[in-house]
């Protein structure tokens, strides 16, 4: 198969790929967004994302082309790029020469059979958001709610930093927390509210095995809103010891999500 | 009580400190390193941190005045530095103009009796390590132990991000697995690999709550070296679903702790 290459900064399609390391608007509009490296790319194709452009450089067809050619198989287009044009496409200070444009998934119903949600109200700083994806994925929380003002999922930081992650969780978004406590009310979860508190009740006292939950996380700085501390129809606390006032946004997911999936049975994590 | 005033960039007091934030080796040889921010250096002087230097800003003396004052009262010399100094001094973007030169504590032989070590070997991300020293402390794990080549505890974004951790945690430092296994298993202790690999133990199957126990955290892409792998007692690992091949490194930590302290009765913690 004869590869186009691309030689010159100036060409579209390299611009178009490169707007949408940028801006979430951007990313929005098209329903695009880019990954990078080897693995990553690799990832994507291996689990299912739709992909419409893999550029490589031949330095990187050399290293890694027992990631690069699943990817190829699955674009829908393949260009060749000359080196000097990778850092153009790239999010990293030394990338490896392969970039992926992936189309933003459509949410899948069956996700909304989810027993177990996350919901992270205005979480901002992409490597926590990241992080926390990464945690969700590992422990078999599928499906997650993103509340107000959280950072953008589909930024190249985020991408990066969820390990693939993103690929193959499933979203849903909401502006208000009402609207999102009325959503997942309405497909039967109970709204935990996790606050560094220690009049909360601690999460070793849930019966995170029976039922549904919705695991609601807040801000970095601020902790939940108001609004949804409202709504939610209990406030969980992780037991802390000494002087430390709270725990980062990323470790109070990760403690509490285990802890949720920990009293759940084997093979009874959500897959919807 | 007068304090001096400084307006000079040249000032040898504010090129002294300043060089604190820089590298690990002036810190180590000069015994000394920086804490900014309000709430950080009223936490330092609260910890029982020996203070050699406090500088602040006018307009920081203003606004937080509260915090200020315990610092100034625990600090061996203080200087009001014009607001053109304050960046000088700063890690940060936007310094709120409060700054200590903080003594590095010397470690209590007290910590030694501790039934729980946190072991961390090569881990080298400032922003995972702050983290990580956050968790442990909220979970009352006390003592750390530093194999290889960790980053500085006393750099000032871990000092930042341990949100004041290292006043009050106490460390040990090894050059060498082998050494700090010998050492801690001469108290008692048994020393555990944490590994991404489903044939170890899963974490839920360790008796935390009868024992003592070393907790060993490796490098965030590497895992453990198998220098340390070897001197370990038994692999352990938290069980996980789907595509995900290994948490962040700060999540298996939070992990792993928070269920070793689950299984530990309250008030049992290590106060050592």
């Amino acid at each position: 198969m004869e590869v186009e290459r691309i030689t010159s900064r100036k060409s579209p399609v390299v611009r178009d790929a490169a707007s949408l390391l940028q801006k979430a608007e951007k990313r929005s509009e098209a329903g695009l967004f880019m990954a990078e490296g080897a693995r990553l790319c690799a990832d994507a194709a291996r689990s299912g994302t739709e992909i419409a452009v893999c550029f490589y450089t031949e330095t990187a067809e050399k290293k890694y082309g027992e990631y690069l050619r699943p990817v190829i198989r699955t674009a829908e287009q393949t260009y060749c790029i000359a080196e000097h044009i990778a850092p153009l496409l790239s999010d990293t200070k030394h990338p490896q020469g392969i970039f992926c444009v992936c189309k933003i998934p459509h949410n899948l119903p069956e996700a909304r059979a989810a027993a177990r949600v996350l919901v992270l109200e205005n979480v901002q700083d992409p490597a926590n958001m990241g992080t926390i994806l990464r945690t969700a994925e590992a422990l078999g929380v599928l499906c997650i709610a993103l509340v107000g003002a959280c950072c953008d999922i589909f930024s190249p930081k985020v991408v990066r930093g969820s390990m693939g992650a993103v690929f193959r969780l499933h979203f849903e978004r909401y502006v208000r927390a009402e609207d999102c406590a009325d959503a997942l009310g309405r497909r039967g979860l109970t709204a935990l509210a996790t606050v560094p508190d220690d009049r909360a009740v601690p999460i070793t006292e849930i019966p995170f095995e029976t039922g549904r939950w919705a695991v609601w996380i807040g801000n970095e700085g601020n902790g939940l809103t108001e609004a949804a501390l409202a709504v939610c129809a209990q406030r969980v606390t992780i037991p802390m010891r000494g002087r430390a006032e709270s725990f980062n946004a990323s470790t109070a997911a990760a403690i509490v999500l285990w802890e949720m999936m920990r009293k759940v049975k084997e093979g009874d994590a959500d897959h919807g």
